[in-house]
Order: structure tokens, then sequence, then C-alpha cells
């Protein structure tokens, strides 16, 4: 380990993977709530909201550590740190939502797509750079 | 961020990552057009089938990041990100397959499991050589 | 690649995305012992439990990678390979009881949450570690 490490990168992925498990942990507790056994997956529509709140987390998660490292590594860490704390806030607002109405998961959906798009384009911008650099021995 | 930064599978990894954003933006454009509602995830015969193939790549995501970056930074990062625009091609054959039928589905599939195979083999030779360098002092 | 590279990490995510991918296998053995075509996720008891015993492997995955490669890399990279060994274990048991009934799942899912609590507090200690040394020049 080098004094150079990206630390904030590792610490936000960590408290992301942190959320997920919370996350899993209400589907769990909403299981109890509403008395649906496992494997089922269907019952009271505030389960299956809570449920699909949280599929829809899983889908996302691979999506943001590739966004979250990428801007990290190839454009700046303080920024996709920033960019990942967000991304976690905007988590917790769709799931909070989403259990409440299908309706409310909206905002922190668009909040998470933001989150998404501005980590890409930051990270795409120092890939791009990079590669001009590397393989074209062009400095911008 | 170094020369030798590997901006090639950082750029793949964001293709893929792109790719995964418009395959869930297909299953909520599918939720339109087949009128089936979130929480839902049950509805006509082809609206199953896209959420079927979404739910497969999602599962299959991780691996493919595994695979591309072991392959990319212990064997070759060219033939690394070239697996992976394969990969990126053999999941967009599968879905489109899926989408029309279950059959269909099946040469995506087969594209998808050569990629995995080669990226895996390519990545543990050069694991191994590695381990038996560091750990055995033994070079091939 | 280096001498220091993390093989260790490597191999064990190698392996683990081969886990993954014998899981999905045996879904799909399970859609042929119990004539459960697909896109369709729902039939016998068995083929549900199997199914959402992959499932739940699909959610932890991304979360392992993380605390894996965290635990690695800020911590100990012999630590964190034998936390990973003890995951693959943990899963495996996780899946084979949890296809027999859905009591028998517990023993496995335990062990996986001991695991992930585990990787997740030595590589929170790591990146503290490096925070404070990085940040605020304090070494412990």
């Amino acid at each position: 380990m080098e004094t150079d490490s990206p630390f904030l990168l590792a610490a936000v992925s960590l408290l992301s993977a942190l959320q997920m498990g919370y996350l899993a942990r209400r589907v769990g507790l909403s299981r109890i709530t509403h008395k649906v056994l496992p494997p089922s997956v269907t019952g009271p529509p505030e389960f299956e909201r809570t449920f699909r709140a949280h599929q829809n987390c899983v889908e996302c998660y691979p999506v943001f550590l590739v966004t979250l490292w990428t801007c990290g590594l190839f454009f700046s860490e303080v920024t996709a740190a920033a960019g990942g704390l967000l991304y976690i806030i905007a988590r917790q607002i769709y799931v909070n939502g989403y259990v409440k109405s299908t309706k409310k998961r909206l905002l922190g959906f668009y909040l998470t797509l933001a989150v998404f798009v501005t980590l890409s384009l930051l990270g795409l911008s120092g890939i791009l750079h990079g590669i001009l650099h590397k393989y074209f021995h062009i400095h911008l």
C-alpha cells in the first residue's frame, strides 16, 4: 500500500457495500412484517415495492462501481468520491420513496441517473485524455 | 494517473456500463409498451423475456468485470479489451434474440460463454505465471 | 504486471467468478429437472429455492468483491484471500442448504455474513490508517 493509494474511493466503495447490506436487511424485515416466506418474492404491494427497490439497487451497483472508479482513477479521486456519496444518498431517497409508492421512486431515480451521467462523462474525458496521450502522443 | 494506466480496460468497462444502462432502459420501454407497471415483473411473454434477458445480463456483469480485468492486468490488456468488446456484442445478440423468442437467446448465450472461458483461461495463465514467479521463484 | 501484483486476490476473484458460473448452471439444470422453461422463474418449491439461492449470490457478489479487494489492498492480501476462500465455501454451504429447505440456508448465510463483517472491518482499519497518514500526517 502506497501513500497515493485511492483511500477515498475505497472508503466510498465500502460505505456503498454497507448500504447494500442494509437494503438487503430491509427486504428481510419487510418479509417478516408482511409474512412473506423465502423463496417467495410476491406478496402485499409494500413488500413487492421494497423487494423491487432492492433489486434495482442490485442492478445499479456494479455500474456504480465502474463509474466511481473510472472517474476516480482517470479524472479526480475527490470528485468521484463526492459523486459516490451523492449516489449513496440518491439510492437512499430512491428506496425510501419506492417503499411508500411507485411514483415516489422517481426523485431518487433521476438523482441516481444524474450521478451516473456525471461520473461517466468525467471518467470518459480522463480516459480519452489518457488514450490520446499514450497511443497518439497528443497532449491536450 | 500514469501513462501505463489500463485505459483500454477502463474504456471497455465504461462502455459495458453504458450498455447495462441501455438494457435497463429497454425494460422500462417494454413496461410502457406492454402496460406492466412497477413493481410487477410479470406480464405478456415478450415483456417477461425482455425482463429476464436484462436480469441475465445483471447476473453476468460482475463475472464479466472480473474476467476482463484479470485477463487485462495479468495477461494482455489489448486481448482483454478485444474480448470485452466481443462480450458487449454477444450480450446485444443475446438480448435482441431473447426478446424475439426464448430459443433465439442461445447464439448470444454461447458467444458470451466463449468470451468468459477465453478471458478466464488467459487470466488464469497470467496469474499462475505470476504466482510461480513471486512465491516459488520459478520463471517459465 | 509487477512482482507485487495482487495475484492471490485475482486468483480468488477468478475462482469466485467460476463459482457464479457453476451456480447459474445449477439453476439451468434445475429448470430441466423441474420442466421450468425460461423466462419463467416460478415452479416447484425446489426449483424456486435453487433460483433464489442463486439470486442471493448474485446480490452478494459485488459486495464480496468490494470487501475482498478493500481488505486485500489496504490491510493484508493473504488474509483477504483466505477470507475469500471462506466466502466461496460459505456460499456453497448456503446454496446446498437452501436447495434442500429454506431453513437449511441459514448456516451458510451466517458464515457469509461473518466473512463480510471480517473483511469489511479489516479493510476499514486499513483505509482509516491510510487516510490518517495521507491527509492528516498521523502515523499510528
